[in-house]
């Protein structure tokens, strides 16, 4: 029987947590509705699952739950914040927020961020550039963490490195969010605690053998997840995973080079005004016939129809906005103890199944 | 035995070729050197292999030898050009030398680019601006050509979409020139022109089987080339392609919502100043660490060294310029005809092998 939750319930019990926590509410009203919006997109490993690491970052004093980001830098189209840690989910959206209105002025707004804190999920951020008209990428990195190997090695040197693009079409928006990397440090983290393996041979042992064994990663030596392309092309990952750690911790000035230990995020995001280029209405002609021309593409053996990115998560989210979202299993579970410490009462399931 | 040229002979005999073949002098002398630099840095497929088509369709009038391109846009940090089907490795060049210089101004520039003809090899390009301390990213599709299906399909919509990326590091730069498929038309058409096979089956026949025969990308129905990351997690070129569609197509304005057939390209490119970020400084430190730590990551099972991006390109540059260019075989015998034609002589080889 799988319970069902009301979205606008779940935001106000993570708004409550996280005050509890002594985030600032302008804060805490921005991070909630991000964490559910990735749930409500079936992105389950980064939404409420990151709550109960979020407030225990907040208690021990590695997120920040007060402040402003420090200005590094900032050339009107190009701008670099020091987020001092503060939550990653409220800078990112701070972020883009001031890139969709920069763009507007400038055409493009490029805006690179140091010392955030973790970012959660990337393609939960998109449409709020989207939504305007604007095309956005977001890449992020986390320079005190690894798990994957440069291709051709064998020892974790940097992150999975997600990568997101939103493109506005006349119809929905294209919401593409990959990584560098084959699959998520998240998803090894939850397939090891449940004893299971992932579904191909995605990872590589210390020694360089290709597992599906999600424990690889938490041996000693430990081994890495393979760059996308795997074996066979993953020189491509490799390429993409370099230009993400140039973007995010080259432009922004601070990264691996540095020895960092503290849990965070090195952040890019570019939003760019098709109005200043060629015209928004060019634009959407374009993304718009190409939208169309993918999913009216007839489908490979053993597919059912071609998808565009994004498309699934839109209908998820519909779809659990109208019925209610479902949580994956012990997520709720995680955060009992500290909602009871603060007398904040759990939501209740809406209906049962 | 393999016979080696001098490269400042092949460069001078592109341009009395491209000359020939009535393109302006400002331009045969940009091109000329960056066909050749493809074939330095052993990129075969992309360089002095192209030039007969060039020289084919300067003569047809599909690319235009003389002109400017038409400025459709200018806001400082965006710019947007219409290139007439004017030479697109003159072009593209052109476009890199402006975003240098608006960079320094801007801290970033991005520019889109319609109606360029074919642009090559992009690792080519990358050092024009890298050698200037700057980070660039350059992408480009063909609206009137495809090669690759959506991932799930099995029919042709878009190009292989490669996108190449310079990071300048305190040593030599990271030249990353990647597509987002898994390999590409021009290795295709050679392969079936000599009637082999790819190394792995990288392609779809027309029902969307995977296949390592290249005469399916020939045969009517046509197959396809895989997506990056093949039928395990083709989602992930997938996605990059539809972000390179839009960049190029989608911002320039012009593409294949408008039923192309003129041979051409859709450029996209975006050059970043450091020091307008965190400081040149800071970004060389990051970049050079991480190239650095790639360099001297233990290898997996198999493997001799882990390489970074554009360093074998560069060795072989490097030991090219100095012994010679080894050409692939067929290149100039495919020129020699025009050779003859305008008077112009084959170069000759400097030493056998």
């Amino acid at each position: 029987m799988t319970e069902l939750y009301d979205a606008s319930e779940l935001i106000g019990f993570a708004v409550a947590l996280l005050r509890a926590a002594d985030m600032e509410p302008k804060q805490a009203e921005v991070v909630a509705p991000l964490l559910v919006e990735a749930d409500l997109m079936g992105h389950t490993t980064h939404g409420l699952q990151l709550l109960g690491g979020y407030l225990g970052a907040l208690e021990e004093g590695g997120m920040r739950g007060q402040g402003e980001p420090e200005v590094v830098s900032d050339r009107g189209a190009v701008v670099v914040w020091d987020g001092h840690y503060l939550s990653g989910v409220w800078l990112t959206a701070r972020a883009i927020d001031l890139a969709v209105e920069r763009s507007g002025q400038y055409g493009s707004c490029t805006l690179s961020l140091r010392r955030s804190h973790h970012i959660a999920c990337l393609a939960a951020f998109l449409e709020r550039a989207t939504a305007r008209g604007r095309m956005i990428i977001l890449a992020s990195s986390d320079p005190a963490n690894s798990g994957v190997a440069p291709f051709g090695g064998r020892r974790q040197l940097y992150t999975p490195n997600p990568i997101a693009i939103g493109i506005p079409t006349e119809d929905e928006p294209v919401l593409i969010d990959i990584s560098a990397s084959i699959t998520t440090l998240g998803l090894c983290t939850r397939l090891n605690a449940e004893g299971r393996r992932l579904e191909h041979p995605w990872l590589l042992d210390a020694e360089g053998r290709p597992s599906d064994d999600p424990a690889v990663m938490f041996a000693e030596p430990a081994g890495s997840i393979q760059p996308t392309g795997g074996l066979d092309h993953g020189h491509k990952g490799y390429g993409l995973a370099l230009m993400i750690e140039a973007l995010t911790q080259g432009l922004s000035g601070f990264g691996r080079a540095d020895g960092v230990s503290e849990w965070g995020a090195a952040v890019y995001v570019q939003v760019l005004d098709p109005e200043a280029f060629a015209g928004q209405a060019p634009f959407m002609q374009q993304t718009t016939w190409l939208a169309q021309a993918c999913r009216a593409n007839p489908p490979a053996l053993g597919i059912a129809a071609v998808r565009l990115p994004g498309q699934r998560a839109l209908e998820r989210k519909r779809q659990a906005l109208a019925a209610g979202v479902e949580l994956y299993p012990g997520i709720l579970e995680s955060l009992s103890e500290r909602a009871d410490r603060a007398a904040i009462s759990l939501p209740r399931p809406i209906s049962p199944k």
